[in-house]
């Protein structure tokens, strides 16, 4: 299928806007007016930009409110429409969209409505043109496509057709049963947009929260399977208004919003589709984290409290290996202040299949300077800049694997575990801008599945975060950002690996034996928690000693405890996670960012965010 | 009345919300339980650091969920309720908050309620407390304050009353009637917010939305006035969930908030308030304008195509003053790069009454230094860091005004005015987190009464834009924020200076002929005007000759031109206003600022946002 876009999804000025679709290599855009009318290039010019680019003008949409009205404002509207078709000569596009009016004026009268919009089409299609009628979800009297299909039946005019706006169907529920019914040949144009679920007027919804497909809650692939099943042959068209898309990189929006049509397409076709699949993932081969050299001995030392030993160092790279049982973290000592983790690898029968997948997905595969001998693998930039790899970990050690780029060091002294069996999940900041992007991201390249969106209180404001996990649980990634741009302080920016273990008891003393402050609770959410639940005096006691917070589930007590922050930047967190709970504490997650800010006083709270001091 | 908050409408730890609330007059607190949860300090501590700091805890609501549930749950409910209540003691607090429930468990049934906050009601009665019960408007059975009172009224216990909260009760559009019924002993307490009426569901408009009083739509003083002639005695207390205040300087909060107490007293009061009433303002003194070295010619020689001459300059300051008719601008050239309007001043005929109420409404009083015998001008700051002034200036020069601090220059030849008449409005750019806040100072400091927001389209994202004007129109401000945060780029940051005229065809010719070269129109903007509009041949000529914008009012056309920006800052406008119009022509601003934008193809479309590259 052709990929369109409508240029109101992307930021910038009209050129920027067409540069990027191509870029992202899409076939075709949508003008929207106000970025024309805003243009210092005439239609002609952005037709030719748009030739240059190999962009296909698919759709204009000029103006509003035309059908219903009284004969004197219908000529008013038709000579409009007539200096519009010379406009659309010059852009070189055939196909007019008309939305259903929101005008006062209009009237409640379909037969009107067929007659005056039989007379655009008339007028279209004397200039070669054709209309695309569609029901807006907030039309004056027109808002569900079905009653758009009767005006446009009624009316039987050749160069007068639907356009299906998949926002406007599903935010209203409305039964998708009609399109069945709908001629091919009558299925002018589809515009897709995907939703997050908002109890809010449907109008502010729809102009400021669309998003692209994949990324809310509606039934795309259902609902555009049905319309292709009809027979429509036409572009996928996204028109998407989103208050964070618009204001975001255009080129970075252009690469999501191109992704979410590959993921469309590859739901709709299923086995028929082209796309390598998702390779199954088992786990985390490394993290690596990138500390400034003022953190270095802090980090070793934390590293060495939670009982990781460092075991190997990198051949060519200043990059410690840190091991305990099979969970391994690569530690580059003197990496920018604040670097924070780096990288994450995971573990995958078929990296090559991963690689193959990640890079159909448009996502930005990464050079990697690499020294003779040394294992070449395979890596693209998530949205936040993080790196992940995909590799094959060898359970027998030196190997044809990543393991052999390290040289073993010697041991400098036992080291006993702590208990750690595996990493449970990697909580990530992301850009204000690429949430929805991130979480569409790791759910198609890496075939995670996003959970809900949950709002989390920080004491300089609220955190939005949502986990991307896979099926078996062996690759949780929790994705926060601050709910409002980036002004809500450095806190905002950290990021922790959670690392689990069996026995949270035995390995909180194990570490405190070897030295681990962990991050203080204040004794408050003891407390507290004790006249929540009528816990056990000795587990209180416990919980108070080792800081160990604690939320009661359905499914057992989830317990887990943080280490201090390293580099302003990265902490650790220890997690025993009850069998078949999902979540990740959230109900702590306040006194956790409380505690954290009461450790770094320091820390500037907000941003002073333009203001002149 | 005594003034309280509640901790959750301030950013920051606890005791940074403290100290903030204290700073700016409140006298009292009411603690919001995650506040106390996450502080490492105690309870007691707490009370001890808010006798420190003069501050009454007034209200504590640690749990939810209490009424109306089966006989095993209330035995968990009471048991917890009497861990509070130790809380309570330490926290030197003697009123509870209980909301009524929104537990899935919760039963229908009033008598039940009733039964078992009675109970609630002995217990807190034998430690010396009462219990507040409130009304959620999204509460499961009980959502109106009318119901929770017959709970109330029906459980007829000396320690159970009611909490009023103004978002409750407004947002539901309940009827008042009810309050003048209520027993003033029953008035336990009362909290006060506002809100913006937004269409969505109730829960997350309380939760994100409210604002400060006198900030929103509500009829916050009808509703308070109401509940005082009932006889409540109790504190005025703020509850705001905020999604921008809770991110933003809790100091700079705290002082919005009081001002919106203050100002909520002065409407309720009436002609009794001791406040300083709000002068009359008569125009505009002066604007002062800061550019850097490097903009200083432009600047000049933009003045100078304007019609303005410079007349005079400061005697002690690197400041000159240009002036046309009645218009007089500031000019300080050697100011830092971007420093944009650094200086309004405002015409009052009692410019000591306007100072005094400014301090009065917690405006910051300036210093000001001044050379020997220079005037005395009063000064305050506004929240976007500019200076507004209060003076009477002189129709005679020189005399005992400001104007007596410039000493007249020898004028460089004649110069011809292009009929600027006088400032039409100032438009600025706010921080985003002072948005609500700039409009609650304008309307409260200068008496300026604020319109509609309304929201356009920038090409790197959403502005918000609301004007406030005096009734007569002689003071207007139109102020800016970037609708998410700041990181849509630099363009957002522009300030502007409207000045007006009469005729505004030959003003942009004189102007023209002086050497202005007025933004760019794009003449796709005219071709969409001329299909708009059947505009007279002669008519488009003109506009397009002389790059003039054009809104067609019910008033008549509103026309205007814009000038280059100087130090990516500032700008002017030249409008000519029909009579009885009250916008800007918001429908050109789109047009405008894209016309900026390909004016200044290399600034940054928008921040990186804390990406990593």
């Amino acid at each position: 299928m052709r990929h369109c876009i409508a240029t109101v999804c992307l930021s910038g000025p009209l050129e920027d806007k067409l540069a990027a679709a191509a870029g992202a290599g899409f076939g075709g855009v949508e003008i929207f007016e106000p970025d024309l009318i805003g243009s210092p290039l005439s239609p002609a010019a952005v037709a030719a930009r748009a030739r240059e680019l190999g962009l296909e003008i698919a759709l204009y949409q000029p103006f509003r409110d035309f059908e219903a009205v009284p004969e004197e404002r219908l000529r008013r509207n038709l000579r409009r429409a007539e200096a519009k078709f010379e406009v659309m000569h010059e852009l070189d596009v055939s196909t007019m969209l008309v939305c259903s009016s929101v005008d006062p004026e209009a009237v409640d009268d379909d037969a009107l409505a067929s007659e005056q919009l039989a007379r655009l089409a008339d007028a279209a299609e004397r200039h070669g043109f054709r209309i695309a009628y569609e029901a807006l979800a907030w039309g004056r009297h027109v808002n569900e496509y079905d009653h758009a299909w009767r005006i446009v039946q009624a009316a039987d005019h050749p160069a007068l057709g639907l356009c299906l706006d998949s926002f406007h169907v599903l935010s209203r529920r409305t039964s998708l049963s009609t399109i069945d019914a709908i001629d091919a040949e009558k299925l002018f144009f589809l515009q897709l947009a995907d939703a997050p679920r908002l109890g809010m007027d449907v109008l502010q919804w729809s102009r400021h929260y669309r998003c692209f497909p994949g990324q809310g809650v509606f039934p795309l692939a259902d609902f555009t399977r049905r319309v292709l099943d009809r027979g429509y042959s036409g572009p996928l068209s996204l028109e998407v208004f989103n208050d964070v898309f618009r204001q975001a990189d255009p080129d970075r929006m252009a690469t999501d919003a191109r992704r979410s049509l590959l993921v469309l397409e590859e739901e709709i076709d299923g086995l028929r589709s082209s796309m390598p699949p998702a390779a199954r993932l088992l786990g985390y081969a490394f993290v690596e984290l990138g500390v400034g050299p003022a953190s270095a001995a802090d980090t070793q030392g934390q590293l060495h409290a939670l009982g990781f030993a460092q075991v190997a160092a990198h051949r060519s790279k200043p990059v410690a290996l840190w091991q305990q049982n099979d969970v391994r973290l690569l530690l580059n000592a003197g990496a920018a202040p604040g670097a924070g983790i780096a990288a994450i690898a995971v573990e995958s029968a078929d990296p090559g299949a991963c690689a193959r997948r990640a890079q159909a997905l448009l996502a930005p595969v990464l050079d990697r300077s690499r020294g003779p001998g040394e294992a070449d693998l395979a890596a693209v930039g998530a949205p936040d800049g993080t790196s992940v790899f995909f590799c094959t970990t060898a359970s027998r050690w030196p190997s044809d694997t990543w393991l052999s780029d390290f040289e073993p060091v010697l041991a400098t002294g036992g080291v006993k575990p702590t208990g750690i069996r595996g990493i449970d999940h990697i909580a990530l900041a992301q850009p204000f801008d690429a949430f929805d992007e991130a979480a569409l991201f790791y759910r198609s390249v890496l075939g995670l599945s996003p959970l809900d969106s949950v709002e989390l209180a920080a004491p300089a404001g609220l955190v939005r975060s949502r986990a991307v996990v896979n099926d078996t649980g062996e690759v949780r990634l929790v994705l926060n950002v601050p709910l409002l741009g980036d002004s809500a302080g450095e806190q905002l920016r950290l990021q922790h690996i959670a690392l689990s273990c069996e026995d949270i008891f035995a390995t909180a003393r194990a570490m405190q034996a070897r030295g681990l402050r962990p991050l203080a609770v204040p004794a408050n959410y003891y407390d507290d928690l004790e006249a929540r639940h009528a816990l056990d005096p000795s587990l209180s006691a416990s919980l108070r000693e080792l800081d160990l917070l604690l939320e009661r589930t359905d499914c057992g007590d989830f317990l887990h405890l943080y280490t201090a922050t390293i580099d302003g930047r990265v902490f650790f967190e220890v997690v025993q996670r009850p069998p078949g709970y999902t979540g990740y504490g959230a109900a702590n997650a306040p006194v956790r960012m409380a505690a954290q800010r009461a450790a770094a006083p320091d820390r500037p709270l907000a941003a002073t965010n333009g203001r002149r001091e």
